[in-house]
């Protein structure tokens, strides 16, 4: 490894945000998780959790994380249980989904712990995770169509923290601990 | 067509935005083609503009272009013939491309008459269409991996514009004119 790439990894690490978080709940088409985990990687998230569907789609879905390099991804039996885990761990969960009590995504405050879950291609946010979810977050839609693609509706909402947490500074000081440091590293830079 | 149907079409139409176009300058994965147009029409896009790529895709980017419904599409044949028609039409071209001249996309004022341009999944915008565009725009980026998936950039940027024109009112007004408004009404009504 060069100097010029352990830099890199280094300046990278520095810049990852541990209390910024995605939730994939049943999403399971591989070009969507595959842009869904880009974005995690653009926008500094450390670790993302994935409810694999309960069906064929489940392997696939499986395969398509394990190729991620950037991104530690954790697998849960559903959506509920990868909620728990996150909020017992002091994040508040921002599920992307339409509802009554649902607040457009630019009046949300990013810069505190948050993890953002998103729906299933086909039928969105279950019953069970809307109702675990602390808020719903969705993006006004002024067109025909009633919903964006998954990947894209992730990387509007992502986009919003993204920019809050540079204005607010959180990409210029290190925010791992030293036990996340050292296994993000490790994992980086020895594969 | 019932009532309410037709209610949603003309709504949906005085939310349209003659001066805010997007180019795809050979974009060719159907997926991407595809999120492409349903984030435009999210936002309010009339007219997209394609310049196909010069290969084996150019068939089935026509193809996935052709069932596109609620956003009018208009083939070119390079990228350059695209910007020269959507800059007769008075709109600045704003290429999403890294460049020493690049500004951050949260700089621009999309309020006016406005292009996007996006580049191809490989190799993203090449050098004759960076020098006929007006500005580049770039999303920063905090990760490894050195460019987001297009849809998803286009997402980004066009969520930026859609929040500056709500903020200025400009979906509150018809914004086409007569013949505009006609052509597309009996387009949507009448397919
Ligand atoms: C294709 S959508 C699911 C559409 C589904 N028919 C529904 O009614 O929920 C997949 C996921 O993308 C996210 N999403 C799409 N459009 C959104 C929007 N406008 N606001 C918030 N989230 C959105 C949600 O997480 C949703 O569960
Ligand atoms: C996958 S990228 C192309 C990457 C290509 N390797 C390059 O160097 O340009 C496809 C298109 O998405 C857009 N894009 C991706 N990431 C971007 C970013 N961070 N800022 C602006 N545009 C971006 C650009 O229009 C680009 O041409």
């Amino acid at each position: 490894m060069t100097p010029q790439r352990l830099q890199r990894l280094r300046a990278t690490l520095a810049r990852r945000q541990p209390d910024l978080s995605v939730i994939m709940d049943g999403v399971h088409k591989p070009h969507n998780i595959a842009a869904v985990v880009r974005t995690c990687d653009a926008v500094g998230v450390l670790e993302l959790h994935a409810a694999l569907p309960d069906n064929r789609a489940r392997n696939t879905v499986s395969t398509a994380l394990g190729s991620q390099r950037w991104v530690n991804v954790h697998e849960h039996h559903c959506g509920e249980d990868a909620i728990r885990h996150v909020q017992s761990l002091g994040m508040q969960v921002l599920a992307a989904h339409w509802s009554e009590h649902a607040v457009p995504y630019r009046e949300v405050d990013y810069t505190r712990p948050t993890a953002l879950l998103l729906g299933t291609e086909r039928t969105g946010v279950d019953d069970i995770s809307a109702a675990a979810a602390d808020r719903h977050v969705i993006i006004p839609m002024m067109g025909m169509v009633s919903s964006f693609n998954v990947s894209v509706a992730a990387a509007i909402i992502l986009a919003e923290a993204c920019e809050q947490r540079r204005a607010a500074g959180l990409y210029q000081q290190s925010r791992l601990n030293q036990q996340q440091y050292r296994d993000t590293f490790f994992k980086w830079a020895y594969p």
